[in-house]
């Protein structure tokens, strides 16, 4: 499947500043906010944004790893938290309620036959990866048909209106399927990309870093002779929902939507997208920086200066929902405050 | 005037704290806003608090030391901003429609007689303080008088249902007010204490430093020999809104409201109330940290994790107010999110 995402038009980027520094305030003295605007004005290639049905998409799949001891929880928690989504209980459910956001569960391959429901969508590619400890977690095959699917979904939301997606997951053993994706995309070593996940201790994380490390050893001649190729190294330790989240950023962006990109998961499957599309880069905003080791080298990677940093290591999309309102006051701003000229405000003198 | 604001009572922090816990999601995973669930619980002493009518207050006032050389916009730019409040085009009035929050704009001294208003509180101190170059920015009977004006706004708030406040202000020369409080109640040289405000070049900061240093040398003697007391020096250095934040502030810590602080004027004043009541640091949340040099240092001296680090420096309360979702998902998870049990979620095991 080919995407094609050229970098920002920057035709529009002289009037986007002179638009945001006649607003009513000291030069620059909204940050990071002024930033956004500028951003999201040149996404929309327009002088007055709009954010349309924000959109949650939650991808959930279970991995072949989960019972080898890499979480404190067991794989059931997957599809037991997919359930939760749709009732309502969940973090993300209670965050998209609050900020007026539609959630959306992808059922990527969830290890549970799930009842139909208006929320959830069915796109299983499994009902869960292989272990990559013996074997690569899927084929490529069905690594490109996740990528199709990811994108088909991003593509009906499109067609429905929105224009902004937050990217969440869930997925028991899926922070050991990012942390290799992150050692070999970004090429660090897997002490310096393991973390706590949902909770271990000490010795769980020395488990899984020896793990994780006997896995890439063990693929690393394949890897190699694919020259370090992307869709590769995805079959090979990617979760299915991670599959599907990469087609789903990479078809956003080619839309020209915002993309929210959330947690350490998140940010692995976006890692992927723009080592075959870079500009998506440019269609992103980096709602925070979690908690989970690894996440703070991903984003100092990516040169991306993320909004929050509360601590959070929650995944779900919960960090980009509660990034939300942030993103929607850029807009606001440039869009409803005054000028200095429209309110009749004295600008500043040189003294 | 005699405020009695309480340590927070800890009975209910046990329960509190399982209450948290036993919500669907790895323990501590929701980082800081798990605090302020804890926080708000204990202001509120119940299980379930409750954010009601959250209420902004901008203080306004004019500062004699404003045409002195210490920003680069004239005084009559706090007026301007008063009426660019009213008419809904300032940034304050942008976020406040966006997160529903009421916005009252309290005339504490500006030096503009305003047509009534209804979102305009009249609370005149004078047109404009004294310049504290020459001579002490007000009276201590001025001072007292503003202290309860501003308890008295607050109480008229509580008394509509509001127990969530953003303290905000709007004052032409008010950050060389702000420094000079904290100077005199951190400790701390002048120097470490001025910024650029609203955006002075580096002459500008120079002189703007100078000043400030000859007007603490100035007042020194009078301060020293009152035992360096808080209205004293309040007196002398405050601004009429920087008085009259310093009254609401205690009055709604002493009724357990949730204060959110603000940037560099509004933790000045907190400051100030801080060494009245030191146990109002308790009931509030630091929603940012603000550009402005010095401000990151009173954070520090506070002890305070602020939410937000934004690069914002426009005051106004427009930090707390983009804080206040963060602050309400707080509350919303811990009153909707499920917990294990409810959900049928498995919980950790020890592996």
């Amino acid at each position: 499947m080919k995407f094609n995402i050229p970098p920002l038009d920057q035709a529009l980027k002289a009037d986007l500043t002179s638009k945001i520094n006649h607003k009513t305030k000291p030069l620059g003295s909204l940050g990071q906010l002024e930033c956004m605007a500028l951003q999201i004005g040149l996404i929309q290639q327009t002088l007055s944004p709009q954010l349309n049905k924000p959109s949650i998409l939650v991808f959930a799949g279970d991995h072949g790893i989960a019972n080898a001891g890499v979480s404190p929880y067991p794989q059931a928690v997957t599809a037991q938290m997919v359930l939760n989504f749709l009732q309502g209980g969940a973090a993300i459910s209670v965050f998209a309620k609050q900020n007026n956001m539609s959630l959306l569960v992808i059922d990527s391959g969830v290890n549970f036959e799930f009842e139909p429901h208006s929320h959830l969508v069915n796109a299983k590619l499994g009902l869960a990866t292989q272990s990559f400890l013996d074997k690569p977690a899927m084929t490529l095959e069905t690594c490109a048909l996740g990528i199709q699917r990811g994108a088909d979904i991003v593509q009906s939301q499109i067609d429905s209106g929105t224009n902004i997606f937050v990217f969440g997951e869930m997925g028991i053993g899926n922070t050991s399927s990012a942390s290799c994706l992150m050692s070999l995309l970004c090429d660090l070593s897997i002490e310096l990309c393991v973390g706590r996940g949902t909770g271990l201790d000490d010795e769980g994380l020395a488990r899984k870093t020896k793990l994780l490390s006997a896995a890439l050893q063990k693929h690393s001649h394949n890897i190699e002779a694919n020259n370090n190729e992307p869709m590769q190294i995805l079959a090979t330790f990617g979760g299915f929902e991670i599959v599907m989240m990469v087609g789903a950023m990479l078809r956003a962006a080619e839309k020209r939507c915002v993309l929210l990109v959330d947690g350490f998961i998140s940010t692995a499957a976006l890692i992927v997208a723009a080592k075959v599309q870079p500009s998506i880069l440019q269609y992103c905003i980096f709602s925070h920086s979690s908690d989970e080791a690894g996440h703070q080298r991903m984003l100092k990677y990516l040169d991306a200066q993320p909004l929050l940093n509360l601590g959070l290591r929650l995944g779900e999309g919960t960090g980009a929902a509660l990034a939300y309102p942030l993103i929607k006051a850029a807009v606001n701003f440039l869009n409803e405050m005054a000028s200095f000229e429209s309110a009749n405000v004295s600008t500043k003198s040189s003294l």
